[in-house]
């Protein structure tokens, strides 16, 4: 079983940690590949950067797909282009917020989140709300560290002070990491809190291959089938599929 | 006061129906101005066609930014890259699915939306979440028309039929059009049905020229603040915003 | 296009001040007329208050469509009597609560509101249940200045105070002004603030200028059909309808 | 003990039918008297004629008071004027839906409300809202019966083919009768429909004599305290209450 | 009329104040009789403990109805085996935590809870869900007293203490007591905190006075139909059910 | 790694064939243990059948925590116990209902339950509620089928229409099956459907094994910490825990 996870920004060194975190997890019969998408920005850290990734990971996606990939992880917190994603792979795709949040939700009765910067709490709330998750997610904790600042190691104690103010604050029962650049802190952090810490990035691999284990992928029909053909221009010309598609119409 | 209307298809005949139709609401002081994407998809009937426009929207939003655009219209009923939008631009960007979803929620109980594929009907749920609006959506209805089929004018009874067969299945008090290109038919499905139908064109174009007449706009500070800059990787690297921006960090 | 504010409160000065701020922002076409109502209290601050407002308001409503009003706000946060209102007029009515709250829905992810008295804090939460704004409102403010309390200016600065301390406490990106005493101070609590202040007069008043334009008003169906005739006994028998109305027994 | 009904409308026959529906359960201690509203329309089939039911209401609760009772059931499905009479009356106010839904949700999972007007139908839902009652309130079936229509006994087995038809659209445990003036058909509802069939005058009349028999009363401060004072203009001017009363800005 | 309180743990000092309480508010027809459970738990602070003593409180129910017991109340705060007692009984079955919590939301707009271990937080919330409560629960406080240090009048004060914080930091207009083991502190909370204090044992005795004389019970098929007979194995064989009882397939 | 599912009913040939499904999923280092319930119902079916299943199904945890098992499922769609088994587990227990529901919802927007009897419907409603499931459950659809009666494979086929009915109805994305009873026909209804079909048996293994495989266990503090000790009395005596266990007060 192949599983690619795919980094939407473009720094590489997350993709390194990213594949990592994910080999140890996985079950000797998955081969995991994380990959970096070869265009956009160097981090995501608003709606902006996330909406100029998105053609970045489709392109690695379409890849993966031209290379008979099994599954796909989506390595970025906010979860982007993951409907999109869908609709194009055969197999399935998740995302880490998606992964994360639902693998807390088996271990209590509420997580915090513990992220990056204050501009993402919005979109944390919204995804909690797309996965139902609402009634799990007690707090959104901004620490003010951009995505690049998770590759300097000194800000691992400041993280762990947080996830233990954040939990204190929530009265809850785990953390979730809310970025794809926390994945590696996370054997520090459950150590240093003594309590569940979970990182989306090896729980959506562990997710995938469960997926594929048991042969499940999104439904051929609807919302999810592949795209309709479609003419482009300018730029992204490269991305127009071809082949006819599914109208979805199934109502 | 410059409202700018940004199609973010790259079909050019549907911004020139939408820029007439906002014109016929739009106040003596107002210019109304309808601009076609340069890039991306002749039509959005997926998410994956969604992700795709979205770079092009963003490069209207920016070019409008350079020329001192007053605030902008999202002429495509997903509201594609809104909250993108929403943090380039300094004043209001109102996407039509939202505009027509409040206006309707002023004429009575509940409106019915009258949408092109089926593959939509997800995500026009997921707009009524995210605007509040789901107490008052009481069904979305698929015509299996796709967007650009309403080019042809002949299509205009088989949308009226749909419309009153969704307002007696939802037993509702207004439509809602899903779709830009269904603008120039809002006339005449009013006389057809008998009831409200609601083109979000028109009440997007009046929703900003209120916004700017009272002199709203989005906060400077937090999720909507200016993106902060970032580098950029390969075919997209025109978008890499320069200036410092926000880190949005208020918490 | 003629639209009439309707204070249902009996304080003449409170009116004046609402066509003030109403004049300024109406289109040039647009004629605004505030009344006040001619029975009731002097102020509106408990749901007794309220209930007994409502019928002053509702003469008011049925004089305007003698007059071949166009359309109405209620000048009044608590939107009293406003489906009773939407049943008697032909036309579009809007109340400054719904128009407040839906305006700043647009502006960002949520909005506090600060208001007169703690006693209509539930009321408040209410109105957002109602125009499924429950999701953007993050919390309601009272000051504890009665609403006749706001003729002072001298209470301007307390109420810019109680903003700022809103927007901190609830973290939000505007601030909705919770009584129609207030229209007046928007200007100045901006430039204190430094952040969106919605006001719901001038808010409703657009949005009725918007539907008259648009040619929406309530569907002739239903729930806000013409009320049915009806026997009257005693001090109220001159708001017996003659005309026989509608059932609205479309089910 | 004291219980008070007050019917709303001004039709005394539906007075004297409730009485005698309500004296049959009410406890040996316990004096049930059901009276009229002396102005307002003679059935409340709309937000209008609940509107102007109301002050009629709110003068019998304020002449109770000056008499003594110990508890009120407001005798109308709609439940006008429930919170401005709780802020009036020193014992406890309980309306007809809100008792008949809450003894409706311990008889099983789901109940469906059989009504008059299809007009009324969206008010029913909001009081389902209102009280937390919508997880139990599975439909919401109007007969088109108008509530004069009631007076006749003809109509019994019309309604009870509607209520037969409502439980099996909606799979429900438990029928509840959304008016007043079905009271009295409850017994042969009951028996023709072989299911549990609630009538909220009895359900609100039993639901007042525990709660004072509990000696439990809304609480003194806040939103149902006391009203403040007030000056009145025109007809209502009777209404202008003189004790200071409570401003209830206990924040 | 017969009513049963039934104590699904094993502490008979709790069920003879519980039949005092009980008594007390109880109507001159009818009967009140507690029993204890004769298996299970001294007290109940886990989910643990509370599936242990959901069998003992059953086989009081099915001696009650041998017995001829016209309804039940389960007088335990977190309202254990309700739904399987609703099942076996005839008559209503009726919680404590369902009454107190549908009483004090006939108070005003919001309660607080005070309750015993912290632990049993997140199952009120639950509970508070279940009875459509939620909108009124405004908050849950552990004492961190155990069920069985309450039968020490001590820790009276201390309660008290504990409604009046809850009260000022939920702004609520009523406290529910969290135990049955609270029942008999009522008078005395009511007068230290000068608000309603509303324990179940007494709002579910009424309750079940009150559906009992109204004649309703739960409905005999679907959910709450007698179950099926089963065959056991082992120590619980003597609740094997003999009778065919009722598929409940009505859909 | 050693994984045991506990069947909570006491028929030993579910038990085989729940065992044979977890083990065609689980990894090459996972053990897995299928054991009966040594006491109980022979198949669970309503409210009383589940809560005499408990106490059998909780006894075998105890029995697992003895013989160090790293993770527990457990094999019945009602999910019976769930939570008293996580205070008993130092390890994680997830539930058939619970990992069905989370793995369908990775696959589209919506699935239908497809289910035995019509009485366990309120019930399945109440499980997506509890797991936040509620927005991707389209419909629980009864076959009408006894548990034991799906041990006939001759009903297969009449499932596989079920299945494909209810697709239809709800417009779903995937048919999660509901009872541990259908495991071993998963491969059949997927070829007979041409849709995802989702088996809660082998989704909670790999639920099981990927909580195991990250280290995450319930939290040691607050709800889900080991019950406190408690005395016992009579038949259920042997469950009663000697050690003080953790009160989880933690507020």
């Amino acid at each position: 079983m192949r599983i690619r996870l795919v980094n939407p920004n473009t720094t590489a060194s997350m993709t390194a940690a990213v594949q990592q975190c994910a080999e140890k997890v996985a079950g000797p019969q998955t081969i995991v590949e994380a990959v970096t998408a070869t265009m956009g920005p160097a981090s995501i850290e608003s709606h902006y950067d996330e909406a100029l990734a998105v053609p970045g990971l489709l392109a690695e996606i379409a890849r993966g797909e031209a290379e008979g990939v099994d599954g796909y992880v989506v390595a970025c917190f906010g979860d982007p282009g993951l409907y999109a994603a869908r609709e194009l792979a055969c197999g399935p795709v998740v995302g880490i917020a998606e992964a994360a949040m639902r693998t807390a939700s088996h271990l209590g009765r509420g997580f915090s989140v513990v992220t990056t910067l204050g501009r993402s709490v919005g979109q944390t709330w919204d995804l909690a709300d797309r996965y139902g998750m609402r009634r799990f997610c007690r707090g959104v904790h901004p620490t003010g560290i951009p995505v690049l600042g998770l590759e300097d190691p000194a800000v691992r104690s400041e993280i762990a002070a947080a996830c233990r103010a954040a939990a204190a604050a929530d009265d809850s029962d785990a953390i979730v990491l809310g970025c794809a650049g926390m994945a590696d802190f996370c054997a520090y952090l459950t150590a240093e809190c003594g309590m569940p810490v979970v990182d989306g990035v090896v729980a959506a691999t562990l997710a995938v291959q469960s997926l594929v284990t048991m042969g499940l992928r999104k439904s051929g029909r609807g919302e999810f089938a592949r795209p309709p053909a479609k003419e482009y221009t300018g730029l992204l010309s490269d991305y127009a599929l071809t082949e006819p598609g599914v109208e979805g119409d199934r109502r």
